[in-house]
């Protein structure tokens, strides 16, 4: 149980944040205020383009080596070297974690340093599982930075917390397989460069219930697939990528599409969720981390009644609760990184960082939030959008309360409970 | 300690009930859809007009006589029954409670009711402070409904929770009073009927700590007032009414302008607030009614792992818990109304209802939002509205721990402390 | 709805606060230190007698009218005329509130003014469902203060907070009925006066679940009834009541002894149950006032760091929360007890202030126990007593979870759920 | 940052647990009910004596290695060889802490292993900052088992949490230091094999706050050291050791017994306090272990509503909660006594355990309490003992909020702020 990074991946972390405060951070607030513009006027429709700028700090990153971190070591294969990596070989998932926390500390930096999702979790299931056709087609231009991908499984008629509900079908006919439905949350879908989607549907409704369903890419431009429109998150519509209703009507495309073959989606889900769910912690822990850190700044820099707004009431009880809820929860992180390492699964530690994680970024944002007064709210400071980010991680990939049972059972299961 | 509503008071909210049900609750729905597509397609400017539908909805209420119903017993004169309130008579803070309750489940209702903030609490102070000539300008259309006004307090450049660091200056020059400065948080400001601000100024920074303010009627137009931009609330800008940020340079006006002479803002912010904290707190508590309304009905027809959403794991607990704060915070309020009645001010029990009822809505939508998954966060639901809502009360009027202060030196107090 | 306490019964609650404060907390404190000294060296036993200047202080109560005060208006027949409360008549539950709370001041209070738990429920039961018997025999004696009586509900075999669990039999066999079965925290049955236990038991296990049961008189010395152990809660014996583990072997007692008839031991319970939970609540709710008086003398009066306690870090936000949850939860159990009296019954209410109560008396004492520092936790203040008390309540009659199963069941059914 | 115990500390913590469970466990059972039997019945004095069956336990324990296993690497000296620690050497604080965490199952387990406070943080002041006379007459004897030691530092008449108020003098006169004052929480005083108290006491009033203060070790049979009574904690005495109210008037001992020399009170409590809390912390995810996994084991074997209890409303939610809520607990006082073996000090990290630990116990506690109903609260589980070992932990070594303070200065410090 060893948490401390490797060599490697402390130069990388420095790197990262260094590149942060001082490439991408000047970006994102010339982005933010023009976005903040684009609400109030009305003039929001070029915000899914992607600037040139970002383009920019695209090339700066890969030059630098910073370029597709997030590619597992053991599973990269060439990629690591192909793609960009400095170092040329894929980091541990406890080697990682540090470096999404720092990426967490801005909302632009994973597309950055190509290491957001859903793209990078598209990637590694591609990676286990993909065939090399699949491979060719879609994970070399995705690592490479040419296109983006979408991930589609929240269907908008059923409780999507309960995946087993999905109802839109891929049912293989013949050479094909055939989908029929709706999904929406189909995060990715609406940037400029998204090109494929993966879909989960159901195939066989008969057989055992974690053996009906598939995952099946589908090109974004295969008939019949229409976004409907797009969902925005408390106000966010996360441009350029954003979030899609999606409907699917007669979409046919090769059963060679099929990752993995039909019936296995929830063998990959898992395979799939595990790292992104990590790196997803992580970069709460950042976004935690930044919003301390404007706290601590604006506390003390700001004086009300006579005093600097930290030494007033509870506040400094309350930053001191904020270190050690953020402390213990990145120990947490980093202890089910490393048993993810070592075990190649740790399903009840990476449920247990899911709650605990976007909860604890919530509770630290929403103090500093109020330490902010009406700043905190505006879009002068990023902690409304910071909070947004964490209050949606809270049902994104299975709801709080979905993955606190996972952990229940696994703690009834050692006292001889079957489920 | 009566709670009861008087006959008249339940005929009105019941009155109130119906047509938010009947009338408001379609147009809403439109309407909400529009800001939604607005914000999405990037074509949110003419969310600044007040649709036709809206203005429709006003003449209807007016004309049933649900108009102006926030008017004070006993400080209305002639208003209440000039401009239109059924019955012709003010209600007390005690019977208006309730329908302030019964508007709160829809964010539009109180402007078609004339009963929204900041509009209220103006014309309140116009109404106890306010001279004749005052009246006759202001008040009249305001109550008629012809204009509207907006409230300058808060400053970016100070922590406002402590209002005597404001800067802005508001000096008596002559027959005049002269406003230098900056203020932002102007609600209302953004409305195409906005015709005055109400502004709070320094005019003597050597008097007593809360003798050297001044509160100036300030007409839209006068030269020097500029609206520097509309501010955002997490992504919401409140149109028509908006928050702006509003820069005054060298802005002269009549020194008859100040209301109820130079020096008293304190002492009219005072008087402005308590009616006006219970109003917003009991709109709180319709918030968070629906709020609540929506999560039992969204849990007993969604159905996960075999259950009801409502019968999985701690629903009911927390379909429980928010029934018994609700019901808590109701009673509270409706508490603090009647001790303002009885005793014309209750400033503690007020900054006490100010904590408890926004607080409560936040926690019950937070609920509410996360039964209902994904859909919880998008404009398909008003719950992302309502939170955010709720979030910025907590701020309004004076930030959540500064509302602890006075309760806590009250209660202090009574064991000798002296602050 | 009104919560104001009528002439007769605020002079009754100012009688009550006086007589606690002048006659009841000198012998408390003496008490306190007396059982305090017992429990360090060793000579708990004389606490199960009833002191003299107990029975002292019951005398003077009752002389100055201040005795039977729970006697409900309506059910009270002559009681409340003969056996001594000041004007001869019956509270309402919104009258007898207030004066639960001033009781609630002192542990010791409830008993000098002959209005203590089990008693008064067990009181209640035989005026509303008592035969002439049975009342002539147990009731006159009770509220003369003869006698004192247990209640005998719940088992150390099952989980009693499904009632319907319970398994000692109660068998009516020709003229009698024989009990058999094992209770636990069978409250009173520690107290030398203690003549009576009413005991739940199953008499027909195929009848309707809630028809399964009766409620028996049991005199305590009757052959087959056994006190097989004194519990304690958290280290406190709760002497001179006490709470017993009974065994009943064989136990028979005329049939006459079934109160109401065999099999409406629920029905029963209901009713016992509605007034007792006012009162434990109102209770909770002075205990709390007294947590907090104490914490602010307390935070007066000791000095840190160079200022007052109470102006250290959170305290006064935590002061002011206190003020906000206590003042919230009186609030709301006025309305349960008004609603009581003006519908009989008010389960959903009454299930909701059972929650609220205990858990806001917990929290405000936690804190004023944290205040204290090493001297709340000791048996030199009543915290750790009063904070015992409400955890125990948190269990009693119902845990909290329970009742917010009977709320929520409640909520759910406005929206058309069945259970 | 490596948490893994070294192979020696994973062989002795597995020998802890066992000998806890096989030797330890069953004494603790009988004993347990002696207290309670002694509670009841009033015959509390004999568990002043340390039973036959204790010392035994202590005899086996030593045989096998299993005693001062508390002892520090690198300031051990021979102590860990010559006083029976299995391998004879020292352990890290990593090292230790999972014995730590072992030995918390069981109240009566540290003393088992001559591993109990006060006693271990007496010792490590001895081995650290003792003089080799001191160390004689005291360490050897300490760590060889043959007498007990008590600390004495709150004082009854100061707001303790603020050690700088403490007004006991301890002045150097001539060859001797002469104390005068009183003392309260002198734990350990009741213990009869007590033999010598630390007493911190103030020297030099004029001298620099934080340099006032003396540590002298003072005989407990030395003339004018008065035991005023024993302090219990919600009821626990905590026999045999217990925490004593001591006076001591013109209390003359050889100068030579001041440790380290007058004035190093504090610099002195630094040191002594470190390894001591993460002792205490550890002990604190012992007993939140235990009383998870006592929450468990009845929440699958007993029913109701035809459910077993961990299936009812949110109880499974709560299991996970206590299972994430202690694993970053450990994991952050893991964190902890790492960076205090690499740094030799660690003071933000170790004010941010003592807050997190006993917080945690206590609200998994309270859980464990709820699940088991009536019997939670009793003598027949460890649970109400396990409370308030937890709650007054939240105040020993300081309150919360002290550290709280601590752990935000750190933070606001590395922002610019001085204190």
């Amino acid at each position: 149980m060893d948490f401390s990074p490797s060599p490697r991946a402390a130069e990388l972390t420095e790197a990262v944040r260094a590149f942060v405060e001082a490439e991408i951070a000047p970006v994102e607030r010339r982005l933010d205020a023009r976005i903040s513009e684009a609400r109030r006027h009305g003039g929001g429709a070029d915000l899914w383009r992607v600037p040139d700028e970002v383009r920019e700090l695209q090339r700066k990153a890969r030059a630098q080596g910073l370029w597709n971190l997030f590619l597992p070591a053991g599973h990269e294969g060439p990629y690591a070297e192909r793609f960009g990596t400095r170092g040329g070989a894929g980091l541990t998932n406890l080697d990682y974690a540090p470096v999404a926390e720092a990426t967490g500390w801005s909302s632009l930096a994973p597309y950055v340093f190509n290491c957001n999702a859903p793209d990078t979790g598209n990637a590694e299931l591609l990676l286990r599982y993909g065939s090399p056709e699949q491979r060719d087609r879609w994970l070399d231009p995705l690592l490479d930075g040419r296109i983006r991908s979408a991930f589609a499984m929240t269907e908008p008629g059923v409780a999507s917390s309960d995946a087993t509900n999905m109802q839109l079908t891929a049912v293989v006919d013949g050479d094909d397989v055939v989908l029929d439905g709706r999904k929406w949350w189909t995060t990715g879908i609406g940037h400029p460069d998204c090109a494929v989607l993966i879909v989960m549907g159901l195939s066989a409704p008969d057989a055992p219930k974690h053996a009906r369903h598939s995952m099946v890419l589908v090109p974004v431009d295969t008939p019949g697939v229409k976004v409907e429109r797009m969902l925005d998150t408390m106000g966010f519509l996360d441009e350029p990528f954003g979030h899609g209703e999606v409907s699917f009507t007669d979409v046919r495309v090769p059963a060679t599409h099929v990752i993995a073959g039909p019936g296995r989606a929830f063998e990959l889900a898992q395979g799939r969720l595990g790292p992104g769910r990590v790196h997803h912690a992580m970069r709460m822990i950042g976004l935690a981390e930044r919003a301390l850190h404007l706290a601590c700044e604006r506390g003390l820099s700001r004086q009300a009644f006579g005093k600097p707004l930290a030494d007033l009431g509870g506040n400094r009880e309350r930053i001191a609760e904020a270190r050690i809820a953020i402390d213990s929860a990145r120990l947490l992180i980093l202890h089910a990184a490393w048993k993810l390492d070592r075990y190649g699964a740790a399903p009840t530690e990476v449920s247990a960082i899911k709650v605990a994680a976007p909860n604890v970024a919530q509770q630290v944002i929403d103090f500093a939030m109020q330490l902010h007064g009406g700043a905190g709210l505006s879009s002068d400071f990023p902690l409304a959008g910071a909070w947004t980010a964490a209050r949606a991680v809270r049902l994104a990939d299975g709801p709080d309360e979905v993955h606190k049972g996972v952990v229940a059972r696994a703690e009834l299961g050692k006292h001889g409970a079957r489920r």
